[in-house]
């Protein structure tokens, strides 16, 4: 029988372990907080990040990451990317040489820019890293863990990697995709957060569909626009982890990066809408990153550059919104018209 | 001052006559029935269409063709797909010959499987094609009416028709973008029908937010696939008249044809569901052109195909989600991989 460590007990990592263990499989689940680490093994809930799921008998919790990895041949790594180095760092003295390890974490590293498998390569440099992997996708963990269908993608530069995580968490439940594009999937769930902070504070503003929907494009352009950049294939931001996971970021009432927007919208200060979210929104870092990257390399992200300002510069969300539906008119595909001779056709 | 006939008085055509007069313009709204011109002209409203909003006194109605295109240089169509050629051939010896013919029409001709800009060249062959556009893009015409901030795409082969429309419909509240690729215009606006129709229905049948992003992007992945058959760019359906449209109409309680297959979804026979709308639901004509289109010309469209099968030939609408979410297990871009060198770089 396969043995599965899954490393971070919120609401993602909790729910792939429930998966896992639901198939059958022997699952330890790696947990900070001791007072969690009882609350799953002896009440089987995890109430903060998962309510009202009962999670699977089958999912034993500790705080001891040398027993939770002991050998471990399938990782999966699910933590804040604010915590995801230092994670690493205290797991790479445990983990089996042989083992595949895919991170299910949306962010950059703040310090360095880098994507989470290139986070990987750096700090465990004794594991081949073609057997790093990525899954990502539109899959809230709320409805992943009460078995409603959900599909994900698991992206690796090795094909038999992806296959391994492929198979492994397949079930009738939760469909699984692979794609050999790791940029691409990471720079998609990672930035997807930023159009989500921005299409919440738009519905807090109290626009309309149209204006959500012209967004959610226009961001998915600017997306893919930096990715492509950072060495991505523009087709993986027409799938599951591009459009896909931006479509149910930001039309979901699970996303917290969509409420904390909503309530910048209606304008509640950023340091409240944080404390009252009690939870990590990856999207105001994600803003902070790619503002940082979009600047230093010059490319143009007017709806990420817009939420910097109000997230870090006291701009109001109205002003934001305004100022993007009102720029010059332009012709929808100028900057890649050429690119792809899309042109007019009769003088 | 720049005149305009808009034929049609339904959401859009009445919604659009309302932009036009709202900036100073003078506007004739064509409308087929004397009440309805009545109603428009003596109490301001279109109650039917357009509940709650009041209509600007500068739209004139008419039931009578030939006032309402009499020296206008500027002319927008917008009737249900199925009244299209019809009202052409109505129009033919009224139109100016200088005119530029803008339509708003989602759907395909279902006797030839045209799209509308074809139907317009067979039908007035007296104007230049080089004046003929399209209008498309998220917007509810609901939302327009409230002067709710919106963006819409003009399509047309020649730029300076587009450019003329763009100058026309322009206000602080409606941002026009152009795009040469008239068929990639006309094709996303009428195949995300088809995909609101299946979005509706998994919400139905009560699947998540998860189930419903997938079903999306699964959805634009199939609309481009037919489009760029026919002759469009792929990248207009990750514009605002493809993805963008496609959001809006798949997320947006405003929608009929969502409205429809949430009916469906909740089990109700078609007949009845067409019957309580009251209204043209065009992705039932689409997906059949669509179904159409597809086996002729060897096209895989599975989610149209399983639609189609639950419209018309007693599928039920859990067995057709279903079987769209346990197709084998596949690569996510494998068809489109080894035409962009999109492959797993390690061995």
């Amino acid at each position: 029988m396969e043995q599965v460590a899954v490393i971070g007990a919120g609401s993602f990592g909790t729910s792939l372990a429930n998966v896992l263990a639901d198939k059958g499989l022997q699952v330890d689940l790696y947990a900070r907080r001791e007072e969690l680490v009882r609350e799953i093994n002896e009440q089987h809930t995890n109430r903060h990040y998962l309510p009202e799921v009962s999670i699977h008998p089958g999912v034993r919790a500790s705080a001891n990451l040398s027993d939770v990895l002991k050998g471990k041949k399938w990782v999966l790594i699910v933590t804040p990317s604010s915590a995801f180095r230092e994670t690493l760092r205290a797991m790479r003295p445990h983990l089996d040489p042989e083992a595949s390890v895919a991170h299910g974490t949306k962010g950059f590293d703040l310090e360095t820019g880098q994507r989470m498998t290139q986070v990987m390569e750096d700090e465990l440099p004794e594991l081949d890293k073609s057997r790093f992997a990525v899954v990502s996708g539109p899959s809230h963990a709320e409805e992943v863990s009460q078995r409603i269908p959900t599909t994900v993608v698991v992206a690796s530069r090795r094909q038999s990697t992806a296959e391994g995580f492929q198979d492994l968490l397949m079930t009738s439940y939760l469909r699984v995709y692979t794609n050999p594009d790791v940029i691409g999937t990471e720079v998609g769930g990672t930035l997807k957060n930023i159009i989500a902070l921005g299409v919440g504070m738009c519905d807090g503003l109290g626009f309309g569909d149209n204006a959500k929907a012209a967004l959610m494009t226009r961001g998915l352009t600017e997306i893919s626009r930096l990715g492509v950049h950072l060495g991505a294939s523009h087709l993986t931001f027409g799938g599951l982890s591009g459009v896909g996971d931006l479509i149910a970021t930001c039309t979901s009432k699970h996303s917290r990066n969509w409420r904390a927007g909503y309530a910048l919208g209606q304008g509640k200060p950023l340091d409240e809408v944080l404390e009252q979210m009690g939870m990590v929104v990856e999207g105001v870092r994600a803003t902070k990153a790619a503002y940082q990257i979009a600047g230093e390399q010059g490319i143009d992200m007017p709806i990420t550059k817009a939420i910097y300002h109000v997230l870090f510069e006291g701009l109001s969300p109205k002003a934001a919104v305004e100022e993007l539906m009102t720029r010059r008119k332009v012709h929808e595909m100028e900057e890649v018209a050429e690119a792809v001779s899309l042109k007019w056709d009769l003088p």
